[in-house]
Order: C-alpha cells, then structure tokens, then sequence
C-alpha cells in the first residue's frame, strides 16, 4: 500500500518516513509540507542521501491528489491543521491515520477547552476511531471497520499503558492518582523558542503548561472506558536534556489489602501477550534508554507498603512508540496483518 | 577562622575550597583525603593553580593535628566515615559541621534500618544539631550553643523547604504527600559505577533507590518537627543527565477551602525574609538552572482546583545549597555573622 | 549462515547483535563473554527482551564448539583477546571477522610498539586481510579468499576514507597532513574510568593519547598503499560529549595549481558509485548527527585559496561504520551477496 | 566607578553583570537593552532576584544619559550596533569597553570584507585600542591612555595566546600553522537558530563558517605584530555540546632543530609571571572544564618527532576570558588596578 506523508519534515514526518522505509508492504507515496514545497527531500535532508529515491519532491497539500495517487495518509501536522485539511478525507472515507490532536477529543467543548482553538464538526470527530495500539485487543471498538484512526499523544500512551490495568482491576483510589511526566526536547517539536535554545535545555529542567497540557483530557477519556468514576487526572509535564523519550511515573494509593503481586499480576494480565508491552519482573524498574528508537513501552511497579502508594513506571520513546511507531502499529492492525511489521529494530543501546 | 577539610577530593569537599575561597574569615586550613594522601593540592587538581598555595599538601587524617591546628572542621566524607572519626572531636567540644549522614538521624536504630550499617553510639548521637539553614530562624534547636552541626542532605534541604510551609500551616492531608526528586549525577559522587558512565546517563533517566532512599527518614524526622503526625513520606529518586542540580516536584492534596493564595501566603510567611529562599509568583515555578552555582533554593506553586492537589517545584544546586554552601551557611549562623557571608554569587547563568 | 559472537556484552559485540538482528541471511549463533557467561542474554540486557530468544545463554568461550555449531565467528573483544584466542581459528581457516585491533598491523613489532603488548605469530599475522569495506573495490587485496578479516578501527575508517582521495592521486604534500579526530564516549568502551565518568565527561573535552594513539600505524599501513613516501603522520584523538560518533578533520596543503573541483572531482571517482560513502556538494561540510545509528561515512571538503589547505570533514557512527557495520559489510562482501544487506536504515535523525 | 551595559540582556551583558557583582570597586550603573526596556531586571531574570537592586529599570540606549550618570561603559551588543552608537563617546573621549567586533579591525576595508557591512569611520577606527589583557605587558600599545579599548574575540583570544609564544620567538614555519577551533553554543548567542535548537546541537558536532569566521583577520592583524610576515591563518570552527567553554588546538611544524623543550621555555618566557595564562608541564593538555565560570586561559603543548609538528591546547570559558571576564581584566588595566581584583574565583568543578 502507498502511503502518503503530511507534514513530512517535522520531527515525527521524518520519523514515519525511517519506519515505513523498514515496512515490508507500505510503500512511501507523496510527501506534502507547506514550508519545503518544491524541494527535493534529500536536498533538504542530506542525511536521507542513498535512501530515498532521487528528486523525490516534496509537494504543496492537495487532497485529491493525495487520494488519487496513494491507499492511505498519515497526518504528521501540528495542532490546527487536520481538523481543516483532514474533512475531505473523511467524507470520501478515505483511510487516513492522524498523529496529532486534532481528533483525539470526542467532544468540541473538550477540544476547545484544551486546545484553545475552535474544533472540527461533530459529524466528523464521530466517525473518529481513537487507538492506543497496545490496548486494541481489549476491544473498546474495533479498528479493523474505522477508515480516520486518531493516534494518541505521546504522554498519553506512556500514561494510559500505565494506568489502565491499575483502573482496570480497581486496584486503586481514583483521587490519588498523580503522574509525573518528562519529556526530551523532540517532543516540543522543531520550533524554535527560547526553552528549546541549547543553552537553556541543556543542565536544566522545567516544568511546563501546568495543569493545562492537552493530553490531559484524553487520558481521561480513555482511562473512563475502564471505570467512569474518574472524573479528573493531577498530571504534571517536564522536559528533561535528552532529545527522545518520555519517562511517566505514576503514583495511586491502593485499594486497602491489595498487594505488589495483585498489582503485578494486573499488569500481567494485560500485558503479557503484548509483544511491545514489556514488564519488568516485580520491584524492578525500566530506565529510560532501554527503548530509545524501538516501539517499545517497558513498564515496573513498586508498591510501598509504608505509604500505601504504588509507583509505576513507563518509558517510551516518544517519536515511536509515542508517534509514528504507533501510527504504523495502527496500520498493522488496521490492515490485519501482524502489529511487529515494520518495528521489530532493536532498541539503539547504548 | 581555620577551617580544616576532611575528604578534600571529594565533590563537596572541592565545592567547600571553591566556597571558602569566598568567605572573607574563614581560612583553608589543613585538607585531609586518605586516598590522595601526601600529594601536592595542585598538582592532584591542575585546576587549582595560582588559587590555592602552592605545595598545600593533602594529608592522612590525624585528629590531634586538626584541632591543634585548625578552629573548626568540615567532614565532607562518605558515609560510614565521620561515625568513627568525629568522636574524638565530639568528646573535646571541637566545632565541626559533619556535611555527611551518619549523624543525622537521632536514633540508631534508624541509622541501621536506612544505613544497613552500625551507628555512631547513642551518647554521640544526642550531642548533634540538625540544621537546615534557611530554617533556623523557626528555633526548633538553636545553632549557636552546638558544637557539631549535622548539614542536611541534598534531597531532604530541598524537599523540607518544600513541605514545611505546608506541614507547619497544617493545609494539606499528610497522607497525600508524594514527592518525586530527580537529582544530577554529582550527587551520587565521584565513585565509578555503570549508571554514572557517560554512555548509560547521558540521553537516560533512571529511578533508583525505590522506597530506599537513605534521605527519607532525616525529613520525616525533621517534619515531625511541625506535625507529629506525619508517619511516612512517598518519595522517589531519579537521575537525569545534568551534573549539577535537583528538581523536586512534590504534590500533596489541600485540605477542604484551601485557596492558592492561602498556600502562597503560607509560603511568605515563613520565606518573606529568607535571602536565599526565593518565592516565586503565585502560578510560576522555578527552572532549575536559575540556581546552579549559588546557594538559592527557589520555590514555586501551583494549585489544581480540579484534583485539589498543590504542586510544589523546589530547585537547588545539590553542591552548594544541598551541601557545601549550607554548610557554609551553617557556620555563618553558627559563628553569629551575617549568613550571606561568601555566598553571595549570582547563578551561572546561561 | 550462523554467526558467533565472542565479546558480546561490549558496545560493539552489542551493536553487532542489534545488526546481525536486520539481516536477511546471518543467523545468531553463539554468545560468548567472560564476565557473564552462563547468564541470559535478556536477563543481563532487558532491553533485548522479546528480540532475542529466551534463555539464549551467554557461555565461556570454547574454540571447538564454536566452530562445531556456527559457520562464522566475530570478534568483538578489547585489545590483547583475539591475539591469542583466535589463533585455533586460523589454524583451521575458519572464517573470523576480527573487530579488534589485534592482527591489524603486519608487522609485529609495530604491533608491539603502539600496543606495548606481544604481538600474535607471524604465521598467523601473515595470513590476515585489513579490509576497509568502502575501498574494498580498489582491490588491494581480494576479500574474497580470506578466511581471517581485520576490521578497521573507528578513527582510521573515517581518517582513510577522507585521505584516500587525496593521497592516491597525489594532490597534497604529503608531509603537510594534520588530522583532528573527535570522539564519543562510547568510542573508549564500557570500561570505568575517570574520563568516562559523566560528571567528568559532561561540558568538557580533552585531547588524549597525543601522538600515541593506536590507530596511527593503521592509518599509515593503508595509505603507504597509494603512496609509499607517506611516512609519519599527525594525529590527535579527543574525546567530545557526544555518546556515538566520530568527526575527523583532516588538513593537507595542496600541490600548486590544485582546485577545489580538483579535488571534489578525485572524491567523486573514488566514491561516486559507493552506497555508503556519500560525498557533500562543493564547499558543503557534515555534521555528525546525519549519520547517527547508520553504516555512512559523510564527506565533504573545502579549499581555502589564501592558504592553500584544503579541509576534509568525515563523519561516522563509531559502533556501526566505525566497528560492527563495517563488520557486516565486510561479511557481505565476503560472502559474494550485496554489500547492503542488514545495513539500510535511515540514520536516527533526529 | 560607575559602570554601563549595553546590551544586558545577551549572554555577555549577563555575564558582566555577573562579574561586576564581586568587583570591590566597580558599581553597576545604567542598564541598557532595546528588546526588554522598560521592564525590571530581575522581572525578566528571576535568576537575578535577592542580586541586584529591587525595580532596576532596563532601559532604552541614551548615550547623554549614560555620560551623565556613568563613568565608564561596556558594549556588550552583536556586531553593527557599537559602530554607530559608540560614536558618541569617541567624539567625548568617554570610557568605553567594547565587548564587539565593531572596532577591532583597524582598516575599514577588511571590516567590510570579513563582517559584510560597512565599517564605522576611519577617524574613529584609529582612536581604538585593541587590547589582549594577558600580553599586555609584551606593550604593543599601552592601554592606559586610551578611552576606547576593543576587546579581543573569543576565539582570538584563546588562538592568541596560543601562537604568540611561537610566532614571537620565530619557532614555527608561518605557513603551516593550522588551527582547529571547538566552541560552545553560548558562543553563538541567543539568537534561535535551527543549528541553536537543542535537538539539533546535542550529541552533534558541525563545522561552520569555513574559512569565513569574523575572528580570522583579528588573530592576523594582531599577530603581525611578532612577525609582519604572517599573511594568512588556515583557522576552522565548530560547534560541540557544550553550553560554555572554547577548546583551540593549534598545530604547526616547528624550524629545525627546535626542540620541546624550547617551545615550553617560549611559553614561559611569556607567560610564568601572568596569573590568568596557566601552563601546563611539558606534555600535558589542558581540558575544558578546567576553566569554566573563570578568567584563566590554560594552555599546554606537545611535540610530535616524527611529524616536526607541535600541538597547543588551550582552553577558556568563552563568556568569562573570552568575553566579560577579558573585559573586567582590561578595565582594571586600564584603571592601574589589580588586573586580578573580581576576578579570582575558582572555576566550577565539577
């Protein structure tokens, strides 16, 4: 299948473009960006040399094009361009996977709230298939029949692979959840600020958009599938000096009488089919490196019997299994062939 | 005054030299590391050149000699070390602030839960004076009348800086209280291990010490000092690949009625006054690198009306203020002179 | 074909499994290394979990069933192993990959000067083919038929890449070469030292082993392939915060009357047709990370007119192209099949 | 005295701020910037706050207000704003320190060609005194008579000190001299640049402005003053991870006969007296962060026998020797005061 790219040269356009390079059936289509159109992408990108073919053009967006001349587009935009550019593709049904916020909210009040920006019609954010790719088989609505999948956010799919079996089992006091997000500087995408500035990044630490980050509402809304009770998510985001990844750890109070292995098996029960899910063996914890470019997410837990507290940890890179990793995942299972691929490197260690 | 240095070669041994070499009384006196022994200062820490006397020697730890040739003594040594060597000065009355653990927890039996090692004899033990700094003014133990000031840890300066405001006001529920700490990897020394080689830290975060960590019993202790209540602490440490620094996040629900301000006003009235405690705006947290190099902890908070939880972001130099510059701080305090005496450096910045 | 691995718990054994991993035709056959044999491989290395077979074991080295259960053998053992261990191998003519520096140098005593350390038998020294992959179509020595191939080392790959051009078709003053070559941490090992230490390495540099470094006679031995006058050369080695990667700049006078085009034109006939050498436009420079994680070897140069120097910049990833990349390549080439296989991705960008 | 900045909110405004902190006879006066006047300096830097005077007004560049309330000035402004600004203050035979390049070419024609604007007028030009601090006793122009000094270039003043000695005592072949210049990214400014944004610069390293850096014809202009007949310089830079900190490494073939020794005694002749210029013992380089947050340039060099070619390191922290700290030391200087006095701090290390 012939897959088409937009925003092909933000960070995670680039990266779909790596993993799709490894996929044994999808084939690179257009690639479209407004600020490079009429480039050549190995003249823009000399590191792309020998891998992509020659002259290979970066294009203007133009919708029917897209849909005569590819089977499927990934949206790797920033916020605000999908819901505009995206409506045409789910008139014509035309499989499109998104990777960025524009569909990932059900409600447009919701959207708006977070987004501080006008949403798409409800017409269309009802025909939207929301997929945390590793959680597919529990089955909150099949992939297979949707033709607009939205992919969840970065410290989303870290935070929510983290949480749902805890929800899940009702293993936890939901008002005691608090998880504290970090993030590398990729995951603020290219543009230039004085926060992604070298000088400012590097032998620092920040906490940003308190209580405001717009991946909040849609943990939320993923994590009622499991237990509707929750009504609100204490969830803080920093950015760490590393260029990828996303290390979540979450903290709950457990259920009184629960114990590290009830928490464990919990884990185990969900997970341990996955193949892109790792658990760590009881009181170990993953580190963030042990998944850098690989669609993995490794998770640990530690219970604290002091406290009552249960630590989870979930390590991610986010331009993978945080993006474009999960975006071709997606692919798989929407296609019906096998999740692995396309993802199956090995993590880049050291 | 002279001042002797034992465990120069340490990190927080050379960052008490650096300090010093600011103070306008105190005096280098005798430096004293057993592995360095009989070599030249400078010629160890080329470095040093021109700013430290030439052929200063570094000597074999003696006792006698210290306190025959200096007035006070810093232990700025690893743990297991000043439990045995201190005693002598303990018995004689001779001023040392002791920058290490072994004389921070009260009881011994704490010591050799969180240690897992013997402690110093319960006699000893009881003649200490915990200190945190920017504290002493709340009178819990008056610095002037001690002869061995035992210098907070790194973590715990930045975490009880944090939390007292909050424990002492009574405003949040005990309980609630998660602390998650991420310090750079000076502060886990000098000693060679995998998780300090460049190639496993850079690009990395790691959590360690789950539940372990030897800093929680010395802020509960301390705590307990304004709510006897407080019966156990939920705190995390982590590594994240900076050299210099720790952020703390730590996030405690608020009682019923309890508004922003009434936090921030809890804040000012214990902080108001304090030099080298910075508060910032209601709503803005601190960046970590507005600290490094200097003796300021800088203090933010944000309250979420949604999840009733308070964040609090508390950043400190792990070198200065979580060491060597609250020692020196504490011997300002001790000594009965201004307290910003030698540090009054601005941050480095950028 | 199965290939064994002596030395896998190294960077470069590690990286040569992340690999062999992509290849359509090399099969993973034993593992081998002192320090953890009898352990699972993903029981020491989590992050190969579900990548690797369970309970793969890591064994003690053993010549005969090496060479009973697989059909190829890599080296990827430190300085002073293979000297000895893989002498069975040559013996049998059983094919080696050898990634060590061991059997680079023909002469034994040169050997014994830059490695100050007894060099393996003549015999056996005798037998060996230095292969740098990307040249291999020059045709000093036909890979074909050797059963025993030394790998380059990571700065001679990238300094013999960039002075190839220059010196076979005799276009600089060959006395007139300076070689700047920088580093990452991983180029030095896994091995703790000081230097490698992240509090040490972290916002420094440091030139080291001036003038000694081992990878000079290599350098020389190859060159003196295109001009025998070639007898010293200057080289320095410095270590940069960077994990992986290696930056030479290297300087040469140019003979009268040379120009740039000259000398672009002199890289383009040598690598015009090579994959993985990919040349810069005219007066265009590499930077390092645009082959991050890739078997490229980057090029570009410059002339400066009021000088008469001409700069050569070459980048590679030390672990891939520098180490176990090349080491495929080589195989590939040996083998008869494309010399790409298992060595297509895009580098890791960003 | 009184002392202006304009400029203050760059990374070398900062800094001088920072250092005239801890200057027992400088004050800080008017505080100037076009992009943040009329705002509070320590509302835009909290990193400032407790530092400096409550509400000091940054403000608006008035060049009679500053003669009027000042009794000396520092431009710390990017290059094409002292040209014209300072104009003003020749014309009053006003203190100035200018921190810029806008002054350091004496001809306005080589200006034009390296800065690629015109030049400010010849009149004024030659009222400049371009100032090296620590080779001002070898006299070329004594400082003290002068009102306009230009301080030298970072990476002129590193190069500076490293060839002098060589270029001086007529112990190299000038034509050889090859420098290859690292610098951090503070060097590079505030200004955000693709090249500027943290994901691109770390674990990266990038040669740029080949043959075209600003600081070439400084270094030529000034070293003409051992040997007129130096006429050119083969001189690249580039960029590291770094946030602070210049690493030069110098090479160049020594005249017959030379020996190490005698390039060291060169070294010494020039050097054993100055506090600020640190020489290492024979054989041994200086590293990075030996220097940093200091005024001190360390230097060290090496002989190669087999080449005839010798290699310097030196080492400064960019924004302190190589800017802000090069310019207190010039004032005090110029003032017949300690060249030493706020300047003697210890560098930060680790």
């Amino acid at each position: 299948m012939k897959a088409a790219i937009i925003g092909i040269t933000g960070y995670t356009g680039l990266e779909l473009l790596r993993l799709m390079n490894k996929h044994p059936f999808l084939e690179i289509g257009g690639l479209y960006s407004h600020s490079y159109a009429e480039q050549n992408l190995d003249d823009v990108y000399f590191y792309l040399k020998n891998l992509v073919k020659d002259n290979q053009l970066i294009k203007e967006f133009d919708a029917k094009e897209i849909m005569a001349d590819n089977d499927l587009v990934f949206f790797a935009t920033p916020s605000g361009v999908s819901k505009d550019q995206a409506q045409i593709f789910l008139e014509a049904n035309f499989p499109v996977i998104d990777l960025s916020g524009d569909y990932r909210l059900k409600g447009a009040s919701e959207y708006e709230k977070w987004y501080k920006s006008s949403a798409s019609h409800k017409d269309y954010l009802g025909k939207v298939n929301y997929q945390v790719a590793d959680l597919a088989h529990l089955g909150t609505k099949s992939i297979k029949n949707s033709s607009y999948i939205s992919n969840p956010g970065c410290y989303a799919t870290a935070t929510i692979l983290a949480l749902t079996p805890l929800v899940k089992e009702k293993l936890i006091d939901l008002s005691s959840i608090i998880v504290d997000g970090k993030s590398g500087l990729s995951g603020a995408g290219k543009k230039l600020t004085e926060t992604s500035h070298y000088v400012t990044a590097s032998e620092n630490m920040t906490l940003y958009k308190v209580h405001e980050h717009q991946h909040i509402p849609e943990i939320i809304q993923y994590l009622k599938n499991w237990d509707n009770d929750l009504q609100a998510l204490h969830f803080t985001t920093s950015l760490i000096p590393v260029k990828r990844g996303i290390f979540i750890t979450a903290y709950a109070k457990v259920k009184k009488g629960v114990t590290e292995s009830d928490l464990q098996q919990a884990f185990e029960n969900i997970y341990a089919e996955k193949y892109f899910v790792r658990l760590q063996e009881q009181g170990r914890l993953p580190e963030l490196r042990q998944v850098t470019a690989s669609n993995f997410c490794d998770l640990g837990l530690s219970l604290n019997n002091d406290t009552g507290v249960v630590t989870v940890v979930a390590v991610i890179d986010n331009l993978v299994k945080g993006a474009a990793g999960q975006a071709i995942q997606n692919y798989n299972l929407w296609a019906g062939i096998d999740e692995k691929l396309g993802l199956e490197d090995i993590p880049l260690f050291p």
